[in-house]
């Protein structure tokens, strides 16, 4: 209960606190700290790739903490994309990031629901219960990079 | 309960994970990693900070919000430590990091015990009870960077 009080009250204010509080911020420090979460992505979805792929042992602990993980950070990138920082420090994020945010919000929406559902599955504890919804996850972030990262 | 659960879950897979698993991990992507880990402290701290020092407004759901996103990327960035990237790609990493584990694990226990009471005097509500827990944690931060981060 406290966690899912917890869990709602984040996904609340990222939402809330994503714009309007951080128009004082620089440009370049919000690229580097979105462009930082996306390594963490990266990071936690490879070592779990690595792991459906037979690459790295499969391990249900391990699994289940790098999903924890991804879960987390999933949520964080957004705050980052503040207006006017398609520009100030080297970065591949599209206009089309503002110019249409109801697109972007449904990109975001869908790598943030996949996340859950991949932690979900990982609690479960087999290879296959988590290679659907990691491939899921997989989809949301090459969905989003497709229409708002350039080449 | 589950919330504990978890937690306690994660720490203690952080711990076993933090080596042996990531050996065949090259040290550029680790670095990466864990840069990125410390752009989101430094993003969520700072946010913090701002809020103490006066420099923006005081809003006790915001700064729960920022408190719960650097406890969680608070225990995150040491499986980057991998044996063998102090190079690999620009860094500032001291191999007293790996040359002294017990000295670095102490302060990646102060720095990991400090966020969870931020978060709990975030919960107060005040501005008075989150003062301090923000002063200790960013005490942390100095101290393992005086010890472990080349000028």
């Amino acid at each position: 209960m406290q966690k899912a009080v917890t869990l709602g009250l984040v996904v609340v204010l990222a939402t809330a606190f994503a714009t309007a509080a951080f128009a004082q911020v620089r440009p370049d420090r919000a690229i580097k700290y979105r462009q930082g979460i996306m390594q963490a992505q990266s990071w936690n979805l490879g070592i779990l790739a690595a792991m459906v792929k037979g690459e790295q042992p499969y391990n249900k602990d391990k699994f289940l903490y790098h999903a924890i993980a991804l879960e987390q950070v999933s949520r964080m990138a957004w705050e980052g994309y503040i207006p006017g920082s398609d520009q100030g420090a080297p970065n591949r994020a599209k206009p089309e990031i503002w110019k249409d945010a109801a697109k972007f919000q449904q990109a975001r929406d869908a790598f943030e629901s996949a996340t859950p559902r991949l932690v979900a599955a990982a609690r479960v504890g087999t290879l296959d219960a988590v290679k659907g919804p990691l491939n899921d996850v997989a989809k949301t972030c090459d969905g989003c990079h497709d229409d708002f990262r350039s080449k």
